[in-house]
């Protein structure tokens, strides 16, 4: 199996001021191409250490991806260290200056410095790989059995470079075997739980694998197939899949690159059903992730964050006797709430959460993590209660998802 | 100066399913203790791979600091790994399964099974490091002038086990010299023009460093001193500190571990007002950066996500003229807003946020981007306009950091 080691480059990774955020997306990438990575490394801006270790790599792996270091200063590594470690020159490119470094300084409306001049040194005989979103073009070099990507480290332009420039060179690389991924994505159900429903499976399953994750307050089941032409992965998959959605469909509410958010909004569309939100404890979370979804506007009229018992009262029409005599984290308050959020923004959908999200605010029989939510629609008002567990973040996340979970019930029963 | 390594052990982070977020908050922990990083690695789980990880990082670190690979069952080879290196056998040890493996047992009503015994092996004569969240107890040991250090994966185990168990010997190995960091926060000012600002200071600045970040919108600077004892270093940055307030201090908004919105929510605190929102493009979001805040009740009344122009006209009365002469996204629309949500909620403040995302919604003349806020307070209503780069995410954060900022303004002027 074809195998990649990943370098990022770059002192502030090593000082804490950034996360290396691209050995997850490379690694993903990798793992759908069939690319077994074998280690990660992140060095500084040091030509030294930085040799020594694509040294090492070479002994191990015959593709590298070094990310960063390809900028114009000193301090930029990454080309001189692979021209060092394949003693291959560098040298200047007219051709790649014109066309990879000049076009982004027209674009921008500003002049190089002739420091700039480097980022148009080319190791060897190295491929320019176009970077039309900065100053640094990639390169890519074969060189002794191995295939180097020399990438930029911003990830707004390593991410499309790898989509326009890497990606389709490394399927070549990977040759015949193919990878084909199908996930399934779980609410309601626990890591552990999935675990003892399928351990027979776990214990069993080659090709296809599943692999499990959990995320905040859901799972994620990933079924991967290895084979020769993608149509034979995918048959590999298909019987695991239904005995799968067999045992844990219930809890099965979408497929592949979908969210929980992602669910509710197209079934809203597909429907033709607004929805507005009386939020709590979440405090404009739930609208949050509606909203950063492109055409939200279609399903989504508005919400009322109601912190205050004041806004409960006055914008959603809580009466004061339920306030009192259940507090604001109560069943009989959550359904008000989305009463009276449904009858002021006239949707077909009201959604409310209120709940402790803490630190503090727990009583004798009301402890933090003290959710309720209701959905009032067309056959009357449902209400869920939980109790989570987790800081004030993740109370507030789990709770809006609860929310989203008893919305998608209603939409879809 | 003291050098470490960071080696995460986890095949799921070299498949992409999981971030190592180890790495920067360790480097971080470790920069401020003034601990050189060297190099991060992250390696599958795999003992002869991790074998000949360790080997090499001996010849390189003092300090070895391994996070993942603790669990009870065969996968997890860190013990073993570290065992085989160092050729100390690995003992089980009965006094660290009663003191530490069973009291999480007992604490969670479960039984511990067979496997967890391999939890309580030690490698030669490590201590173990206590770990209350968690089945895997920590491990360090000090061999042949190395200092190893094993922690757990989960980052909710392993970051509690570094400050009360690792940072302290840290302190005592890292010896005499120590670590003093400033930061300052600044606002509406961009890195390169900071950096042409600063440009004699960052060539000649040696002790103290200047480190600039860029995040969304802000831009932080890092002034870091070493000397021999704390107030020294403090001595050393109180004159960088003054000359970069003559020349940036109207962009600075704060200092050290502080968020614009932890910023406003102390100026609100400490006037006692109280502050209401409505939005439309961020939908929410300036309203749930506000209540992520512990206490933020104390100031915070509510808010409403106007995102149709239903809600803007019947929950903040915007009048239909000015939707239809302006457009929504107007200057005009945003005063209104910001008056109408102040009044409705009866706050002192009423801020508002009304724009263009994208990636639909541009006309001729108005952008994707286009971004109007507006704050109402007792000294009337002012008004910003902005138009932000960006995808539909980074466009509303930045929205909403616009709208903190003229509060501040508001605030403090």
């Amino acid at each position: 199996m074809l195998s990649a080691e990943l370098i990022a480059v770059g002192t502030e990774i090593l000082l804490g001021q950034i996360d290396n955020t691209h050995a997850r997306y490379l690694s993903d990438e990798l793992a759908k191409l069939g690319v077994s990575v074998y280690l990660h490394t992140t060095v500084g801006d040091n030509i030294d250490r930085l040799t020594s270790i694509i040294k090492q790599a070479m002994l191990r792996s015959r593709i590298i991806i070094l990310t960063g270091g390809l900028g114009p200063t000193g301090d930029d590594v990454t080309r001189d260290a692979v021209s060092d470690v394949c003693k291959l020159p560098l040298q200047f490119s007219a051709n790649a200056y014109e066309n990879h470094v000049l076009p982004y300084f027209c674009q921008i409306g500003k002049q190089p410095s002739d420091t700039n001049r480097r980022q148009a040194l080319r190791v060897g005989d190295a491929e320019f790989l176009p970077n039309p979103r900065g100053t640094a073009p990639g390169q890519y070099l074969r060189h002794d059995g191995h295939h180097f990507f020399l990438l930029p480290g911003p990830p707004l332009e390593m991410r499309p470079m790898f989509e326009e420039s890497v990606r389709s060179r490394l399927e070549i690389l990977a040759g015949s075997a193919v990878i084909h991924s199908r996930v399934l994505h779980l609410y309601g159900i626990g890591e552990s739980d999935v675990e003892t429903m399928l351990q027979d499976l776990y214990q069993t399953q080659t090709n296809p694998t599943i692999a499990p994750l959990a995320t905040e307050g859901e799972m994620v089941l990933r079924l991967t197939a290895r084979a020769a032409v993608r149509e034979e992965a995918k048959a590999l998959i298909t019987p695991l899949e239904k005995e799968l959605m067999k045992r844990l469909g219930s809890y099965v509410y979408g497929f592949d690159d979908v969210s929980l958010v992602q669910v509710v909004f197209r079934e809203l569309l597909g429907r033709s059903k607004r929805v507005s939100f009386a939020e709590s404890c979440t405090g404009g979370l739930l609208s949050s992730m509606l909203v950063d979804l492109p055409g939200s506007s279609k399903v989504f009229e508005g919400a009322i964050v109601s912190y205050s018992d004041t806004v409960k009262k006055y914008a959603l029409g809580v009466s004061d006797t339920l306030l009192e005599r259940h507090g604001a984290v109560s069943e009989e308050v959550a359904k008000a709430m989305a009463e009276g959020v449904r009858s002021a923004l006239h949707t077909d959908y009201g959604v409310s959460i209120t709940g402790i999200a803490g630190p503090g605010g727990a009583t004798e029989d009301k402890p933090v993590g003290l959710v309720y939510v209701a959905v009032d629609g067309e056959s009357g008002v449902k209400v869920m209660r939980r109790v989570f567990p987790g800081n004030r973040t993740q109370i507030r996340i789990r709770s809006a998802k609860l929310a989203l979970h008893l919305l998608l019930q209603e939409l879809t029963r």
